[in-house]
């Protein structure tokens, strides 16, 4: 699995796939900076009367609906048609589904009309879209729970897509295929962001693998092994350790992957 | 006053509460970097159609208008006033209410309908909302001027709420309680986004203590510490001062605060 | 030309001109902090309803399409016409108008309508809006081309403006006058943003100086220069490359720019 991993890594470095982002304005600028990192080309490209003609030069689309305007919810269901016509592989990031109800509904009709390749969240927001009880804070999973693995699995099996979930332990599945992820570090939830970056390098990794299951656990690991190598540099500074985790990220080796992988499938 | 501005810190780091923020595109990502630092929990949520819904579940609400959108102007009225019947603490910055008539209207009209707990804003912003004569440019406020403690505490009275103004000396009044805070440096106005930071900081307090008063008082001289500790950590270098800002919060000490906040109450 | 180049910058910390910016989300807050580095006054104020009012406050106006919402759409039209009006300079940065027709529209209509003072952007965007063929990827230029320079003489010429290109090396044309700028470092192209802080770096230096020409050379030789300094402090590292260059700006000396700039005039 980690040869895959790193596999993955390399044909971003390798074929620079533009990855059209419709995001979050939080951290939009960081989603773009983690995507250059990575060896990808990020665009943002959001009005309704541009996505359709833009998604046919991606090569993948990333959604993100953080903070979601009225322009960006006329813009996803466009894109992500034309994407699902022209092969182009989505990704999708329900933040928040489990609390705002525009959120769900979106959600839900996105991965109903558009063939969805991954849904990335964490696992408050996954279970919540496969209809489990989840406890949440805002925009903030509080919890894992046991049940977390088989609610990731009815999803994927449901929408037939893989569902990653983030947490302090990432469940990545595709229905049939399941590995646990055991990188990464809790300053990665001292800074915003982290997640949405994942969903990025998710989209990145999946614009240029065939695989979408690899595609979700690659974003998912090398986001989590960048965070310990950045905390190792940085220590429990998150402000420099921001700066740290682009360093890492784009520093990354194979053998980072093969050594400092911690992936378990099960 | 200084034990106060502590126990504000360890209120919100103990209660990690949840800032609802309705905020401006260019800082918004260190608004979320910065609460994140000091304990709490953001989430930018600012469609008209979720706002009622989301400001439910939140420890108070921040509303800055930096760059105030159609959308944004939807939906401050609904979030304030829900935020008010539910006694969910609102803090507002006026952002160049000064200088474009737009924002002074919109500023005063939820001054006038929904119960906003704190004001938050440059000394210019504060003495033209108060009907004082103002030199501004831009955003930036030119002035401090003599009767600048005047015109914050006949703001607080007339909308009987907390007035907080920044400037090379800060203004913390309630209308009774008036406090001068000395603390800053001048490294915080060649990086974007103190200001709008202090607001933040200032509603995740009113979101942990009771007192609105305490709360603005603690955003103010915590950021203007944090700046000092980060002017010291980087010297005049705004790109390394801004990383050591959110460094410097997040490690702040009680102690920090005993012997480096410079307050005088009037 | 290094000389006028140093009178530029020297120009805008002397006048802090308030430069009013319409521009893309994901790099605002860049742009805000790299004209702070700059020694100017940075203000985003891109709503329809605001921005007559507020650009006649402003030494220059910005624009850039980056994320091109519809409310910026209606805004930069009233923008640049009132900008015009009153002999505010007007820099635009084209994004993606090579690949996305509702861009091109808008620009070319720009450029009918309202006085541009600078056009800043990418050689492939440049020749795309100059009817000659560009490979593109996305946001990104890929090429240079024997006939850039022609390309940006006739551009400049057809709307009487002053034209910048950047790329590999940067074109800077008026028309009549046309440099080359050698400056620069791959590392700029590792972070996003570096294309949208020179445009706005060109808007200061138009809204302090009378000649666009040196003016637009200046804010592409100058990020460029602040490029290598940040490059040589940093190593391969972007995030820590990003720190550095705001640093560097931020320090620049006159004798930086008199020893490090390497800029022929054809």
């Amino acid at each position: 699995m980690l040869a895959k991993i790193a596999d993955v890594m390399e044909s971003v470095r390798a074929k620079t796939p533009l990855v059209h982002c419709i995001t979050n304005y939080v951290t939009i600028n960081d989603c773009a900076n983690i995507l250059l990192c990575f060896g990808a080309s990020p665009a943002m490209c959001e009005a309704g009367a541009e996505v359709e003609e833009f998604v046919s030069f991606a090569s993948a689309l990333y959604i993100n609906i953080g903070t979601f305007t009225k322009e960006q919810e006329d813009a996803v269901f466009p894109a992500s048609l034309k994407a699902a016509k022209l092969n182009v592989p989505v990704v999708i990031d329900p933040v928040a589904c489990g609390v705002i109800s525009r959120r769900m509904q979106a959600t839900k009709k996105l991965l109903d009309v558009a063939g969805i390749t991954i849904i990335k969240g964490n696992t408050g927001e996954i279970k919540a879209l496969a209809g489990y009880g989840a406890r949440v804070r805002g925009v903030d999973s509080l919890e894992e729970g046991e049940d977390a693995v088989e609610a990731c699995v009815n999803l994927a099996k449901k929408y037939n897509t893989v569902v990653a979930a983030t947490g302090k332990t990432d469940i990545v599945t595709d229905g049939a295929r399941t590995c646990l992820i055991y990188n990464g570090t809790p300053m990665l939830s001292q800074i915003t962001g982290a997640g949405c970056m994942v969903g990025a390098l998710a989209a990145a990794a999946a614009g240029s693998s065939a695989d979408g299951w690899a595609a979700a656990a690659a974003g998912v690991a090398i986001m989590g092994l960048a965070g310990e190598m950045a905390a190792r540099a940085s220590g429990p500074y998150p402000g420099t350790f921001r700066v740290k985790l682009f360093d890492s990220l784009y520093t990354m080796t194979r053998e980072d992957i093969m050594k400092g992988g911690r992936i378990e499938c099960i």
